[in-house]
């Protein structure tokens, strides 16, 4: 089992979902992907998990909880895809995800709760029972829509320019885009400053702003020895304007 | 098994512990509730173990490390309460505990040590050892003695005010107070600021202070949209005057 | 099995490290020891690995990822010492090991690809492949080389000074130096601040800075009730001139 939060570690909330974990299965293998999602973040939270859950086993059961929506009417799913189950709220968290997707479900939610309660009591339970061997049919009511998709995972045309934004900057100051990989080849500015394309890290000099396919299969920015996200002046979610 | 101390995730402190607990019972399951209480935060230790022990199941162990108290006179423990062991030092980060006490021991310690080699070579291994099926009595030298309870666990009445203190603030920048549930009904104002008592989140407005019992099960400020923390100008230990 | 990084654990790297781990052998019990080394710092992740590897059990598989040296001339290894197995790049991160190495092989890699990349799709595999109980021989080609070691391993006299660097801060402010043990007697100053050398933590006044041998085994600057780095004025990798 996986999870993945916009809950921090220095809180208990991570904590106690993992011992309703194992208060219901004992035997689960239970592994953070990132806790570090910024709080409601939701559209980083979904490149988070894309960039991840495709490197576990078969049969891997997926929870994520950003943003739960508490006392909305967003509902909590769980959800059958290429032989991985997932579970969470249906906010968008799913939005990466372009496989067909099987036996999909609604999870019985009390009217009203905090959104670290969700993650203890209605996300853990439901990953747990997945995975011990239930079927989704077996935890929830059967439901035909599609999980939400966020009309921000793709950066859109404007005339000659794309309408970018980044996805995540990770700890080297990687900027990851939600721009299509066709769009790499024309990259010549990024927020005004000058990016160089490029095929691999080393081919960038010291300090210089390149753009490449990242090991996240998206369009990054990076700045051998320097942080791109610093010289692009970007955060996760902010805008990204690419010429 | 679960693990809470002030020894971050940065050092190698909590890895050499895990790495001493599986030397001594290689199917250990080993669940971190939080590394990142502040140095020496007993109190706020003593909150984050009580708001997640009771999500695990009967029989877990669950080992404290805040504040050892090297070269003291204070005991490392270990006991039983409502089917589960507890190991730490005798300094107050069992102060919530409020179900009955069984097995007592006093820990076997060396005269003089670092906190984080107690971690490794005190209370890791002790832990180990229950969690391999040991009793208490087999670890440690019987005690009487019912845990040290610290005297600010609880807000207390100071005329028609409660003198109270912020015990955690989470990572969504909700303050958890020691305040009896019972108060939740007359709060009027923390640290001279205005706050309303609302039922659920749901029930504040945008940037409204308010005060409710949270998924912590204690009375919290929170604030929607924003940190209540940053509002209260307050930190973990810190007083809350609440009116 | 352990995992050491410079990956930080807000990014999804680790993650996807542990889910290829699984991939390839379900039953992997994966411990962090730190994914805090900062960006690069080789010399920092040989001393987090040296403080942690002997404390888990024999036939433990230590995972070590700092600055895997994409693209080089630096070759991705693993081998056998002390009954445990080691699996990194040879880039020094391996410098503290002092006992003798066997079964030394050069891992398959592909010619260029991000350090992120060589987490999860070399040095994974490696690993798992090894704790399901491969030799090393079976995931690689023998290799006679022993591994690097980094030159500033240890502080050097220069006069009757020592020019010496902290190898880590820890989160007690703490700083780890790479002092030998035997200048640990001739100790007055470092950095030019006073220094008293004592025996143990609670020998030294309030505030007042120290040097002694702390639980890593390595001579270490303390200051009680604050912070020997802030004092100091010295980070990871930075120069301690001590007289």
């Amino acid at each position: 089992m996986t999870l993945l939060t916009d809950f921090g570690l220095d809180d208990a909330y991570v904590g106690a979902m993992k011992g309703a974990i194992l208060a219901l299965h004992r035997e689960a293998t239970i592994v953070d992907i990132s806790h570090g999602v910024h709080p409601f973040a939701v559209l980083q939270g979904a490149f988070l998990l894309d960039s991840a859950w495709r490197s576990f086993p078969a049969g891997t059961v997926h929870v994520g909880v950003v943003d739960p929506g508490v006392g909305t009417a967003r509902k909590a799913i769980a959800f059958k895809a290429a032989e991985h189950f997932f579970v969470g709220p249906d906010n968008g968290l799913f939005t990466f995800l372009n496989d067909p997707i099987s036996e999909s479900v609604e999870l019985p939610t009390p009217p009203e709760a905090a959104p670290t309660f969700h993650g203890r009591d209605v996300f853990a339970p439901a990953a747990a029972r997945l995975a011990a061997g239930a079927s989704p049919s077996e935890i929830g009511r059967p439901r035909q829509e599609e999980p939400v998709r966020l009309p921000d995972a793709w950066a859109t045309k404007v005339g000659e320019a794309w309408r970018a934004l980044a996805l995540h900057c990770d700890r080297f100051g990687n900027v990851i885009s939600n721009l299509p990989i066709r769009a790499l080849a024309r990259i010549r500015a990024a927020n005004g400053t000058p990016v160089r394309t490029v095929e691999t890290y080393e081919d960038a000099a010291p300090r210089e702003l390149v753009a490449l396919m990242g090991s996240s299969g998206r369009i990054e920015f990076a700045l051998r020895e320097g942080s791109a996200a610093a010289r692009l002046h970007v955060a996760p979610g902010e805008t990204l304007l690419v010429t």
